[in-house]
């Protein structure tokens, strides 16, 4: 039952990320394949980046075809729907801290579980959770919003953190993974809720002028 | 003989694509080695995709010298004869809907060589065929036309689709997969022909005002 | 001793091109979060890549911890003070044809080491040398500097070449990439110096019009 929770969860991200995907694409005025790819390759993307990575080939991604599947559902009902999907914007956002959780979450335990040390899984968690979202905008020509203002990356390096940390402590790798998330979405809740931005660095004159 | 003949569209293939990678740069004013990059990048883009997402690595572009050398090749007629490759434009676009529909054909195959179920097959074979464009057009600054309005995705979707429907059915793969790159290649000179485009969703009152 | 100096040298190439990746993002005004990624990226994406398609995951850059640590130092030093890295242009730049010197030959050299052929191993080693720089260039937006105007790739090429064809010449493979390094160094600053340009294709009436 825990495990069937879990993966309806997995799948209820995977769903939430490939529609902020297959959403940006229609405001974008990309065709319904470009739609459809967007969605799948922001839900997908981080996955298949840390597989590649671990040398876990085939990924996850394209040995469970429900992933997919999902991802196609999502990309047309933003296309169909773009409406309705952007009345929801406050669920979908509550669901995209959820999904970010559970993606770096699992990220980091497959990391340390394929014997990376601490920085490289905590790396690959995050890489995990916010990589889908990266490629996602350098394909419709955007500096990635993760990298400009958007507080993901916070939350997500300390969720990783805590994982990695409490890796043999006490309980098993399982309990410590499902804290993981809840940090990570509690905290990115936050940030959206309070409006959180990173610091940039001052701009300064030798530029300007 | 059958083996040879598949071998030579192969690297015409590889050469279409190829120009249609280093025209591209010259006309974004690309240096020479820009134009070089581009043409292998183009060519040899999905191929790599491919290989790494199924783990046969090192991957083939970095087997065959043939494959890299007839880039270079296109790369060069494309940069010191840029006229007359774009004279030719109208071949090159028939050899280019024969190379789409080699890759993707290829691609499927492999994939269900490599024992991935059908979904994921088509969506290799489909990267495959496509993947080479979409990391051209990201390195020009461009949202790849893909996802665009050009309608390669349909043909593509159509050719893995029979690729892996006909698997295992009365004839052996190998015929499948020409009979699949012929549907890609025919479905796409259609569409060129006939000036087809996929459908975008339509721009919602929230979105303008 | 050999050792343990090149092991110094490879850091400081890691940490020059990470300082080269975070002065870009600082530029771009990326939040801290986006300068440390930008950073990493620029610095372990050539060496990334390379063991993507060598097969070899997980990549070092995930093995060896102070790789990482490195470009967080040269991240957080970009992002803290910017002025003083600006006023280092010149040593930056130094150390950068450095740094690329030694990415390549130990690029060249793994994918010899793995088997690859000739015109292969110089690929994985220009690729090693550049991609990182290719990435970055990608994630803020800009068409890749090298395949635009800036000669780093003639140098690359060439001392990837020397490491190839003078592979099993009388000295073992060490000495001979130590030389194709000093190559690499030695024609890229070279080139700085001279404001060295790859030639464009002229741009020809028809498209002009």
């Amino acid at each position: 039952m825990g495990l069937s929770l879990l993966g309806a969860l997995d799948l209820l991200g995977v769903f939430v990320f490939a529609l902020s995907g297959a959403t940006l694409a229609v405001s974008k005025r990309l065709d319904v394949f470009g739609v459809l790819v967007l969605g799948a390759v922001t839900a997908l993307g981080g996955g298949l980046l840390r597989d590649v990575l671990l040398g876990a080939t085939p990924p996850v991604a394209l040995q469970r075809t429900s992933l997919l599947v999902t991802t196609l559902v999502a990309g047309l009902l933003a296309f169909l729907a773009t409406p309705l999907v952007e009345r929801l914007a406050g669920a979908v956002r509550l669901f995209d801290a959820a999904g970010l959780g559970l993606f770096v979450a699992a990220g980091t335990t497959k990391a340390l579980d394929a014997g990376l040390g601490a920085a490289a899984a905590v790396t690959v968690g995050c890489l995990t959770g916010i990589g889908g979202g990266v490629v996602r905008d350098v394909l419709v020509g955007e500096v990635p919003v993760v990298l400009r203002r958007e507080v993901y990356a916070v939350p997500a390096l300390l969720g990783a953190a805590l994982v990695v940390a409490a890796d043999g402590q006490v309980l098993p790798r399982g309990p410590w993974a499902a804290g993981g998330a809840v940090v990570v979405f509690g905290l990115r809740m936050l940030g959206v809720w309070r409006d959180w931005h990173a610091p940039v660095a001052p701009l300064h004159r030798t530029r300007t002028r």
